[in-house]
């Protein structure tokens, strides 16, 4: 999530035994730089318009009556009064607009589903700041950024849009949103399913909190991407973090890494061979997530499958020191120079962003706990534990707050939700966030769609040519869902009638 | 509720146009104090236990993690860790004992449901103060009153049971209350249908919010019981209003009213009178509230059908003022002098109370936007219009807070609630609280039960000789659905192991 999820993640590893928090979408934004210049076919021209909705500061309190402007899209091209729909995009932790641009399935189903589409920006990201420049100042004005809040701005901007726009008012709308943003479209239709028939909720590791699943699986999930896309890539990786050891030893060590790996600033010291290390460990976890089967720019310009265009850079882990810190600079640089432009690798580059930095950083210190750990076995990474105490420690060191790391279970439910009806829980193989998915159905109306060669919600982007099958079967198995449960709407409706 | 909600009624009607907000369960608790002297035999050594548990005073917020004590209740005579269940009352606006004392059903079918019973607290009632003395003082202290902080109290309280309580782990959860407890349980299984599996929601007005149901129907149904209950009884009331205006023109007039009324403080003024009419109001809707068919002291110890007792002295309308007035005094008598102890009527009886005063009052001006009207025709009352406006204003003067009339439909559904399942909501057909309330079945699993003898959730109450069969037959229904939930619990379990 940006710079300070680099700075947990930091003070993560700079702390023995606590865990690397990584944020779902995440890394999406941290590239947000590159939507200005996103040209995929699909969307060049795509039309939608942006307005503004006055919402409460405090939904849950009456003590605080202060309003700000949620920004939303609305395109409504393809919209039929008659027999239509709403597809409503639960926001996640970034700028609305980019979210839009890469959510290509709602466009691409938009006619066919006679649909409106609604994109709502998450509250203290993008425009949608209810302090303004102050939105992050302290623990008192962030009291207001949490999932709940977020849910009831939806519900709110539901109200409006069916009150205000002609020929809404009985329209069945469906949620949908992917990562962050997934959890919150089936968390939508959990805590409001008055407001939705349904919610599509792709890649959305709502299971990634407590122990509902192990914290191990998200990096092993990592490592098996690797390993799966070449022979001995994985384990070449794993033989990386003892060669940096070895080389930070001295400053002629660090001087040579420094150099090999192409680095803009040289590293100084044990902080900055840290800080390498985290750089490099979410450029794996980045790939695997973008581990997409044509050449894409969610989070770089990539090439097609690009882990496997990494791989061929590390086949051999037998190799010294020097060569193989010489092959991961090759790998690293198939990520961070796809262009070829890049003249030198800059260690903050893949999280910086001018966008969501700041929030996610203080969802996961807060409600968004989620462990994770890696033991360099099962996994390809250097050995972290997760320490919850110590976490809680480092969020009240930034933020002032400490997380409540059970909530969420509390909640939403945890993995007791099968009195929730109408929601399908999509997952890529490849995805390390599908860890902490729904990857098998609940019941008949809670289901699970798994796409063996689906990196990060990959159904949710524009159709390409290069689909695999599974993302094209999962797509029609999505649209189908979605048409039985407006087909259910419309009947319920004309028999009220 | 108490003083302030006198205070809001004398504000309400000395406005013109603005209606009276009666809070459900509000009568109940101006008598609180008849509780310490209760002694229905069949709670005569009733047996439960007095617990705490530390809640954070705001489950939404993470700026103030501050925690406050929370009192419950428990009761597990009849509990069996084999096959049990856990029937859990869910604390409304009120001290937690005086309810506990007055759910006879709950101890009833205890044994038959191999239940532990346990009766949760509502913040800011009884014990259960976030703030201690401080917790009225300003809307800031106030800020965390509200029915989704209750709900957020109950899920983490039914966590803890059953993480500390050996054999409660896999023990199926069924939310109980009435009144306002009543929609706490509804929403509850609404908001956390994990946490319990299935609501009995007795006397719950889910629909008195916006107009989801005319504004008039509460007094309409107080007008019912009182025509029903005698000939010319509610015209002898209709006609009352202004025998009591022509007599208040007058100091003479007032003189003779005080003593015709046997008032305690004879009247002085305007404004006097007013509250004096408020009084009498409130004293025939607390009547059709606790309109029981047996000898009751739930509100004032009264005769079984009070109402036809009362009406006995009203079978003339078409008397003079003096006479009709003289009239009304007998039947007030009924109510506030049963015992024949009271030397005279004191017009703050009905609504003082040691107990719940201040909550509900804000919580009436919050949440909880109860529409209410008179039009002089279809019920007995004079004609008050509702103003939003005006009530909002008069909030605003005594709490520093403007209530939200909508948001309680926006979270909790309003009349669209049909995606949620295991919900009983019972109604008697005397009760005001009905007009508000589920009277026919949404679906297969929401199911309503009339109980057309019934006033306010007289299925909740003990057993009695004089139990209608109507209520009878409700509470066996009630019982069929509980334990259909609980073997289906059971079922699911097994399927999981």
């Amino acid at each position: 999530m940006g710079r300070p999820a680099v700075l947990l993640l930091l003070l993560a590893l700079l702390t023995p035994g606590v865990a690397i928090p990584v944020p779902p979408a995440v890394k999406a934004l941290s590239s947000l730089r590159w939507s200005t210049s996103f040209t995929s076919r699909h969307f060049t021209g795509a039309k939608y318009s942006v307005h503004y909705i006055l919402q409460k500061v405090d939904h849950f309190g009456f003590a605080v009556d202060k309003t700000f402007k949620q920004r939303y899209l609305i395109a409504d091209e393809h919209w039929k009064k008659d027999g239509g729909s709403i597809l409503f995009y639960t926001g996640n932790e970034g700028d609305i607009i980019w979210f839009c641009n890469n959510t290509g399935f709602m466009w691409d189903v938009a006619e066919e589903m006679k649909a409106m589409l609604v994109f709502a920006e998450h509250r203290y990201y993008g425009e949608s700041l209810p302090f303004g420049n102050n939105s992050f100042k302290d623990s008192r004005h962030l009291n207001y950024l949490t999932s709940e809040q977020a849910l009831a701005d939806f519900a709110m901007l539901i109200k409006h849009l069916k009150r205000t726009i002609p020929g809404a008012k009985n329209q069945p709308v469906i949620a949908i949103g992917g990562s962050y943003g997934g959890m919150l479209a089936a968390w939508f239709r959990m805590k409001y399913p008055h407001m939705v028939v349904g919610a599509l909720a792709a890649s959305a590791p709502i299971w990634q909190f407590g122990n509902l699943v192990s914290c191990g699986v998200f990096m092993e999930i990592v490592t098996t991407d690797f390993k799966k896309s070449g022979p001995n890539c994985s384990e070449s990786i794993r033989r990386s973090w003892d060669a940096i050891n070895r080389y930070s030893r001295t400053g002629a060590g660090l001087g040579w890494l420094s150099e090999a790996l192409h680095l803009c600033t040289p590293l100084t010291n044990t902080q900055d061979v840290q800080h390498l290390k985290i750089w490099i460990s979410e450029t794996w976890i980045n790939m695997a997530m973008v581990d997409y089967p044509y050449e894409s720019d969610f989070l770089q310009p990539l090439p097609p499958w690009p882990i496997k265009v990494v791989c061929q850079y590390l086949r051999n882990p037998n190799v010294p020191d020097a060569q193989l810190l010489q092959n991961i600079f090759q790998a690293l640089n198939v990520y961070y120079n796809y262009s070829g432009q890049a003249s030198c690798l800059n260690v903050s580059e893949t999280t910086t962003s001018s966008l969501g930095t700041q929030g996610w950083s203080y969802q996961a210190c807060t409600e968004m706990v989620m462990p994770f750990c890696t033991n360099g076995i099962d996994d390809m990474f250097e050995p972290h534990s997760w320490n919850l105490r110590e976490f809680s420690d480092d969020c009240f060191k930034q933020w002032g707050v400490r997380p409540r790391p059970a909530w969420i279970i509390t909640t939403y439910g945890g993995k007791n939700i099968s009195a929730h009806t109408n929601i399908i829980f999509s997952n890529g193989e490849l995805d390390p966030w599908s860890g902490g998915g729904v990857t098998k159905d609940i019941t008949d109306t809670l289901v699970a769609i798994t796409i063996p060669e689906g990196a990060h919600h990959l159904d949710l982007r524009a159709r390409n040519a290069f689909d695999p099958t599974a993302v094209l079967l999962a797509r029609s198995l999505e649209v189908r869902h979605m048409k039985q449960w407006i087909k259910d709407y419309y009947a319920n409706l004309r028999k009220k009638h």
